[in-house]
């Protein structure tokens, strides 16, 4: 394409040759003079100086620094992603139905769609139009997955499991296990055991969600777990039953929420973060790595921490000696005040 | 069926209509004059005075507060686990063996299973009597199945490994992947690599056990992983080599078990709690949320934190700040203290 | 085996029985004595005094305490992963390629390999000589596999991963899933929504790495993802997007790393240790279990701990209490030496 019609297609304004060709993006250190790259990190501005690339992506603050044609835009990052997807390398999955696939007489299978070797599709279950599913998935009875879903390898949906239109699973994704719901029978007479509780809900996930690789979302154990929305889920992700994520939340990998949760909408948790069963996260809330929300967080729009930056072992062992020792240190410090309280004046402590 | 039958067959005693139709479960809010309900939690005892359920299972004490017909029992989490089970809508998996799974002329297949599309058994596999294997289930040598097992879809067993009776392995489990097993060759030429350590052990899962969505339970380096009877795990926890878990201990999402540690029986582990390395946890221990224990626990019975409650940002970061200044804050509270000892009388530091 | 080939074949002084027969190997508890077993662990020795072992892999400094036939030699660990080698009783893959595999017509095949019941290899994939791909497992289009890789049962490959020779993936592990790329439209009627960035790049894994069970790596945004030569990962572990990890490194259970970060050479990262996006780690740094970095390391061969012991309830309840008043107990202590320093002298502050 040149960069012309990139210009017209994205509604940016051109600095540079209309006619200059691009086959490709790239980075701004390694583009070639074919590929387009972009600057959104100011980071990174010393390597926009640098850059051989065809074309970048600029905001207009920063296109009189570009050595090279320009597109300017007011978002460099969101042009750069839907410019890219016009170069997608990845080949397109072969339309039609794989003889290998195992698919159930009794689902029903729209058009256009593109199902892989080795694919399972149980009792009942709907696929529609345009879905792509990658080899080795399974789904099993009664899930409906709306339009133009991709479903990459190996993901499993187990029993009535609801996708929105244009949801992405990755590989290993699991939708639908049982949550863990055990009751303990104290009764029984070897001092106790367990009792499986069934769980008999579903999950509905909205319309274009992703759930990345090997994460997975239980089904309610009464009543549907939820994702509406837009909600995006990176890897390794447990979310358990009855969770409720409201639209357009984004959880990072190797977060987990645990039963009954509800996280509002626009919510962003970071890395490893988490939330306890049955607590409520308002809209908008930012959740930090390594963090755990445990009790309701009721204004939205704030953040919330706990992580502990790592520290050369020394200085840790030493700190941490003293976390153990807080207790006695604070009676110490009570104790100085005391004793310069007798020997001054009466004074009111700030603690306790 | 009706209220009398439930009443009969659960042992409960009714208060209201015997003739009352049950059809399913729901929760106290959304419960259908045809379902039943249950009070566990006391904190949801204003949503029992206005449900609309048939019937509810409650403690005697609360049977007065229930609006509609009462199921009294000792234990209504547990009574409900018990009646739901008769009211799953789940489809039952077909009898037989479908013809497009793969089963090595050496295997031996029980009775009355269901064995799904795309299913593998190697060599000299035994399928015990009324398991359930769904479709893309990989069963490798020499494993052997008690009877009743039920294998979701995509579940990964390798080599030798032995499962009890009525276990449950949910999608995505791996048993019996090797160990984390490295030595380091320090002599070789390049500055050293590492040589892998055969793991020849294999992987013993009691009766009753059932293991979450997307979990691992590493195979032993010489003897077998154990996991006793009844231990429930969730989904995406870890289960290092050699590791032995007591019967009827319940472990939740994202926890994680080093190599050749030794859990007790009834144990809990929260969600992301971990175990060190051949450390030792005695019966009965509670281990909470995002805790690790990294010494032995000797004491049967005891409860273990380590966890931090998210903090308004500025809040944490100060205290964060604060933190990895104790060292400093110590020696300031000891100059005061030799200060005042200086000039008072010579006291014994409770510090140090 | 005798011990006397043991010992010519693997370089060892042996002090004992020549003739002696070892058909395995075994701990130095429960080793018979037609099995070899090993003192590594110092915290083991007594066990050496009491062991049945035919043979025992010790350091020349116990081979005096070694009650039974000795071979001694400098590194009794890495010696015995090489002797057990010897004593796997894993059946070995059947050659060839079974007939429910669905090879595309364009991948191409190497000598000498094993591909198990229902594996799946797109278009244009090489499988290099001597592979054993394990049942269920699926490979994309345009990936390649150097010479003896060992893929277990279902294994993912997206498109375009390159596995370098003798890699071993374990069930579950997905190589080459989208990386978490997604760029905020806040010009969206809707108040704002979620646009997928293409992840565009490959991933590249060196020879002789190592990946555990339900693991992730993802694909490169725009450039590869890369793990050099003999990286070892645990289960469980999410590498994101861009990430590129030094040779020799190891990474235990649970570990994340973010996109983009750099990991050096023979760096030890412990169970559930992290590292930021971006962030650089120098060679040879230890993370310990449960411990996130955050910023830079630039200097080679440190360690870093951020983990906090678990310790029993109500300790750990007072001292976290103490721990969110720290910024209170910080002011008594400055009103104690600003009172002390106006009535004595004026003095400075170690703090601030």
């Amino acid at each position: 394409m040149t960069l012309q019609e990139l210009a017209d297609q994205f509604g940016l304004e051109l600095r540079g040759k209309p006619d200059h060709l691009i086959d490709g993006v790239g980075t701004l250190m390694r583009a070639t003079p074919s590929q387009i790259s972009f600057l959104a990190n100011p980071a990174y501005t010393r390597e926009l100086e640098k850059t051989r690339a065809g074309a970048v992506l600029v905001e207009a603050k920063k296109a009189e620094r570009c050595p090279v044609n320009a597109l300017v835009t007011d978002d460099p990052y969101l042009t750069y992603a839907r410019i890219a997807k016009l170069f997608d390398p990845r080949p397109q999955a072969p339309p039609g139905v794989h003889k290998s696939a195992v698919i159930d007489p009794t689902a029903r299978i729209g058009k256009d769609v593109s199902i892989g070797a080795l694919v399972v599709i149980g009792e009942r279950s709907v696929i529609g139009e345009g879905c792509t599913l990658h080899p080795g998935t399974v789904i099993g009875a009664d899930c409906s997955l709306g339009k133009g879903c991709l479903l990459h390898a190996n993901v499993t949906l187990t029993q009535r499991i609801r996708l929105g239109d244009r949801v992405i699973l990755h590989p290993g994704a699991v939708i639908g296990a049982d949550g863990f719901g055990i009751a303990f029978d104290k009764s029984a007479s070897n001092g106790g055991r367990w009792e499986k509780v069934p769980q008999l809900g579903g999950v509905v996930i909205g319309d274009d969600c992703e759930i990345g690789a090997n994460s997975a979302v239980d089904r309610g154990a009464i009543e549907d777990t939820v994702l509406e929305e837009d909600v995006r889920v990176d890897n390794l992700v447990q979310i358990g039953h009855n969770v409720h994520i409201g639209a357009h939340t984004a959880i990072a990998g190797g977060a987990a929420i645990a039963g009954s949760a509800r996280i509002g909408r626009y919510c962003l948790m970071a890395g490893r973060s988490g939330v306890n069963g049955h607590v409520n996260v308002a809209d908008r809330t930012t959740i930090g790595a390594d963090t755990n929300i445990m009790r309701d967080v009721e204004e939205p729009g704030t953040s919330w921490y706990a992580d502990i930056p790592a520290q050369p072992i020394r200085e840790w062992q030493r700190n941490l000696a003293r976390l153990f020792k807080l207790e006695a240190l604070n009676r110490r410090v009570r104790k100085l005040e005391k004793s310069q309280s007798d020997s001054s004046a009466g004074e009111i402590d700030e603690d306790e």
